[in-house]
């Protein structure tokens, strides 16, 4: 029988209600967060006379004692305490004594979890954030080193228009840096303060929050403690950030897996981020990929458990909340480990030149040059548009590529044809470059691109630091 | 490196990599099942001649060990042995030497980890099949139990017409019975055998897939090898039974902690049910019915998370599909856990009959038997509801009941009244055994309900065996 | 101020909220089930003499009348009236005059829409189940026509083992199997009449509740009144199977697009079932394949919609019910307009049965097979997977395929390869027809699939008849 | 046959393909920020002298006269024509003659339609904006309006601690505060303007996509075409952003049902804001709230569907991106509806303020402050909290309240107690004023957050208007 319960209530729980109820298997991952929450409680009340310096003192050494138990993997967890907070609280008794039950003075497990929940999501979505940055600059680094590097943009995995591969290499950095953004938005709106608000209305004891918010490297206290105890929009959002993050990751590894298929043979990942088959004795496969869309697609449950677990509470704390955890828990692991592999991966991989550059001269590419360049003479862009599809289709049907169209076949279909080969419109590397406009694949634009994104990046290091402290 | 690795593959996998791509702490969880197979691929192999009857023994007999050591728990789990499968391979071929590496003939781990899940779900799903029938078999009891206590009937949380308890039990129980079935009918397209189909296509060796599917307790083997190693429907069909029955749960969960609240005060949890506060040494909270709510949220993700992991799959096995255990896992513990912790909670709980019966002389609840009072005189009924309306708006108005409007007033409305609280029209009791139609709560359709169900619940029991076999 | 409103509330609803409460826009697609349903009420109440012979025929007429006019376009939906079944009763009472107002007579909306509702589902599912047969047997007779067409099977998207087309088909196939199972399964569990249940407690009238099911092709009344208005387990079961039906398709979907894609080029989809673009002419895009997907995440966001709307309901009837309309609406226009189009699709689709055969030379697809001749030979077979495995790295590292090597190569590796060759190891024709067991791609096999699968989708229709009835 | 698909494809698509293709019915929504977009297009394309002046004045006319006609509902839209933007351009082009052709010049409907879409959702959510700030002010003004009355509050549903009505209304505030933040941050973020990058690699025009991003009111152009065209994080957060906000509004609606119940009676909605039944003449029920709670579980929905739908796109733009429409749409309507209803409900409703005060006196609601008298005194607080567990279950067991224990069992208990009651100990408005710290519900403490409240959606107003500009 835990503490709190033995005053008011007669039995033990039953072992079904135990099982349900226990969560210490699962919340004892913030118990580093607990006792460093627990510490500034205690001077908390100390500043405030509520106990005395003495106390203070006696409770922090208990304090320690008990985290140093846990990182040497000698602090006995004990299921029928409930949870990581009625555990620490139990062995600090019976390190210090009766002292220790002076802990709880001012406080509720509600307002201590919900701090002690801000302090771990804090600490690990920055660790996060320098993982979006690190795969970031490996993805702009590659593209920095592929800027020759020519191949097809795709529309509907159709080969689209010419373009280059650093080009799409900072399409995928773009995503990265909104989701950097995002995220360093929602940690810095949910780094305030509970400690204080109690179990729902605060208590009568006369704690300055400022002081101990500030100790705790937040910004400042919440401002309602029916709000403070109650609600976890802060998980929401950074559990929304997450599954947007994981949902890119995923397109990255949509197109890592497609890209290594023989058939396309653009990339060829490295030995170290393969894996082989226990059946096929020739298999190297992209599971590094697969799993990064497999992580994704969970992210996208746990954001939903997060929402439909909060959506019908009735302030204000509900048990429901306990729940909270293993999704947050899970959408944080699962941002950590996809984000490091597919760094590794990215740096590691080759990609092969050759194919991406032959891509080009199949798939009628320069279609939508040749009808800018009937555009540029004069003839409305729809018309250039019908009479470019008609040669496509010609073309097909003759089974060959729109370049290879003889010079009477094109000047038959519009004089104003007649030096369109001689004037380049068939030349996908011309056509990359006349793609000179901001955001475009032309050479000189993607250059500028990688300068001005490793400049914002360091800027968001920065940034993050500004906003967030040290925590 | 893994064996699997060694041949193709130079380099171990990197760190970032290991920590994506190992599983083995999850998945351990399918040792059984995955020794249970093997034991039954050996003799397959065996009996198609493929391996010794010799070599079948020695496999089976290391498999045995293996799982001795399991459980004694004395096996070495190794994380860069990748999963359980290679995990107990390579303990096996320490045990029994080169032989071990005859077991996986004509077999990959596609298939194999698509049979121990089967396996697995069933064994466990037969298990939640159990604890629903228990959970409505409480239910029932208490309906028994209930059957004189009358209650108000609510929609939208509002009062609305005179009922019975045990009506209301009854439609909880209701909820159950349809979750019965639904997860039964998941449970019986699942119960198909995929050994043999190998990685993607199936064996070139001549397996007699019918026999090992018969060994395994399945009703035969999966039809086609390329659906039977890339799909999971009988994961997402399995889960979204769950899901609905956590809804259901989460249900009834509403219910109680409305109930439970000291403005209804209609029931009262036993204390073994029941949790206090670290605050608040008053507290007696529901958090058993909150904590089923929050299951039931977290069910609702898991499901999310399995069907958005199948959506973009391109045949065969993909990696992705690794993740589909925790969903899945936790679906399963969490239905179990919730099932069993509210058949006791129901089981235990204090109807509190007097503040049920009281209910009913407040919120004008006769209104609806007082308009069909009058269409029973002749008058349409939409006319009656206007005119009953009228009359509760001046009771309203007067902070009166419409059972308390004098009778002059009643006459005033309508002479059709006159004799209308001579008739019954006021009296609840009476309005409740008016609803004496199939489905309805009067006392001889309750009764007739709860011997219904108890048979039905009795033909279930047999329903399970009959169609899952001995499993 | 709609005839229900009237009586008890003194004023209309303010704009914000009509906005919110008016559901016309949405529920008058329910029409014709709500005016079938009024119908055999009113034949109901005069059976059970609640109402005369006459006032039926009056009612039914009507009925009629108003049917004929939201037929002809010529009805005057009101949004100020609430929903549809305030819109006909409305009308009804214009036509008919007072004896309208005898309608809803032991009757409420709650009973009445969840009659709709399981009217129109059981009728729109049923086509569903009609189109998923459609769109089976499209690919079933793909399948025989290209019985001769060999193909790589693939995994993690690389090619695993040498396969055939059909048997790829037929695993699509199977998955629609299931999924019709599933439909038929929810469509049984919702074949209950709801009707009778009133409000939520049911009625003092005394209907014959299984006349009126009866009339309306239901197998009976359902069991519990309060159950039957306030429970939507059979749209959340629907919506499921609709929502793993999405996910099938989505697959589908992106195997079509990988092979339409120019380096694949498994499929030319025909212009019919092809998109263009608006900028770039040369394009022919497989939209088709990508709007299903689309399709596909919007139904998994719909069943999520249902789900978490019924989650936190107590009982009965809650007004959040209202919000289930739009889900199954879009998952079952969804649902038939995928299935259409995609069955189009596929019988018009031209295979390129020369790409995927010369995709068999590339990728050492006969990597296992070669380990199973080792096998074969008494090798362990995981000794001959390390041992074609170094082989496979030593072709890579060569160039060349795994079947490229030499004799003397595959001699220095092991005496035992010395015959490999001569016998047939790598050739995957062979492979294909080595593979002749229960569920494989050997042609004999899939031949016999195809055969079961014909009779078993006859035996389906036959069973959706026999389980439903005439409807 | 559309314009764009004539030159490439030779049949028209079949009806199957068309139903699925068309969006016009859906996307038609956005014409005024389609036409708006092609205005501004034209005006860049004389600017960059791609067109003539007088060709971009034409153009204007034209699409104004579309407008126009749009507007006056003479405007025929056609299924055939796909799209709103189809739609737009061939009635110019009959408007204008071959001019029209022109307007397509160095665009594709892939970032026509992303510039369209950002233009609609940054209108529309900044009316979200709005709307969630009125209802702020209005809850803000029932808080001062409140401020005299006390309340308990709750958790679990159990009464908890004696606080006060205003404290738990600016609890609601708080949510809508940080919502209004999140929805702000949103709209910052997408506030960039893709038009110039073509299908997915800009355009060979020397387009000043600056100056026509500054025309249509963005803060510059997007930085990569690739991710400008096939990326809609912008939604994925959006939605995030109002499915947190339907959430939000969901607790809100839970409270009220809650508070609605006779059994609460805290509230009473106003009859505008009411609804009645069909069946039962004295209904007066909260759908209002209910229904809130409706859209919210679809908002859950229709973030999912969002998600779902970007998760497995290769880049660029895949057509599954149409499907992104419905789901946004339906998110904002939902809010807006919700939002406005909200307000108009709070605004009108009835505090029953003698009902929360008497519920002070029962739920021995001094428990805590009895603690921590004893803290006081000196004994450790879980000492007296485990003393005062006792007592409560004393007075339980007594059928009494703490407060009414007698001083001698107090005393006898712990002399500590002796001048409990006589210090005020029991006394539930001096436990309101006792929580005087920052976020408690102490008179002072409410109205300094009440000032500081309106304080920061002046800011916030402004705030709006300086990071979004005009629009």
């Amino acid at each position: 029988m835990t503490v709190a319960r033995g005053g008011r209530l007669k039995n033990d729980p039953s072992a079904a209600m135990q099982a349900l109820n226990t969560s210490v298997d699962v919340d004892q991952r913030l118990w580093r967060e607990d006792i460093r929450g627990s510490i500034a409680h205690a001077q908390g009340l100390a500043r405030a006379g509520v106990i005395s310096k003495e106390d203070a003192v006696t409770l922090e050494r208990g304090l320690k004692q008990v985290a140093s138990e846990i990182e040497q993997g000698t602090f006995a967890w004990d299921a029928s305490k409930e949870d990581v907070h009625m555990n620490i609280e139990a062995r600090l008794t019976e390190i210090v004594g009766a002292v220790g039950g002076k802990l709880h003075t001012g406080r509720s497990r509600n307002d201590q979890v919900a701090t002690d929940l801000r302090l771990w999501v804090r600490a690990e979505a920055t660790s996060v954030l320098q993982e979006i940055q690190n795969l970031a600059q490996a993805i702009v680094a590659r593209a920095q080193g592929e800027i020759e590097t020519l191949m097809p943009a795709y529309t509907h995995l159709q080969r689209a228009q010419p373009s280059r591969l650093s080009h799409h290499l900072l399409a995928w950095q773009e995503l990265l840096f909104r989701d950097h953004q995002r995220l360093l938005d929602a940690l810095v709106r949910l780094n305030e303060c509970p400690l204080g608000s109690g179990a729902v209305a605060g208590t009568g004891f006369p704690l300055d929050r400022v002081a101990v918010a500030k100790d705790l490297g937040f910004t400042g206290p919440t401002r309602n403690s029916i709000d403070a105890t109650g609600s976890r929009d802060f998980l929401m959002e950074v559990a929304a950030s997450l599954a947007i993050l994981g949902v890119h990751l995923s397109r990255i590894g949509e197109e890592l897996v497609i890209w290594s298929s023989l058939e396309f043979g653009f990339v060829a990942l490295s030995d170290q981020y393969s894996t082989s088959s226990s059946m096929m004795p020739q298999k190297k496969n992209p599971d590094v990929a697969e799993l990064i869309r497999g992580k994704a697609a969970r992210a996208i449950g746990d954001l939903t458990s997060l929402l439909v677990l909060e959506k019908s509470l009735a302030f204000g704390y509900g048990r429901e909340l306990q729940e909270d955890k293993v999704p947050i828990f899970s959408l944080i692991d699962g941002a950590l480990v996809s984000l490091r592999a597919l760094a590794g991966a990215i740096a590691t991989l080759t990609f092969n030149a050759d194919k991406m550059r032959a891509a080009l001269n199949q798939g009628h590419l320069c279609a939508t040059d040749l009808a800018d360049f009937l555009v540029r003479k004069g003839m409305p862009f729809r018309q250039a548009h019908h009479l470019v599809g008609e040669l496509v289709r010609a073309a097909e049907s003759k089974g060959v590529q729109l370049h290879e169209l003889d010079d009477a076949t094109l000047s038959a279909a519009s004089v104003l044809l007649s030096d369109a080969r001689s004037s380049g419109a068939f030349d996908p590397a011309l056509a990359v470059e006349r793609r000179d406009l901001f955001g475009g694949p032309a050479r000189k634009q993607v250059l500028l691109q990688i300068d001005d994104a490793l400049k914002r990046w360091k800027e968001n290091a920065v940034l993050v630091k500004s906003k967030l402290g040290a925590g």
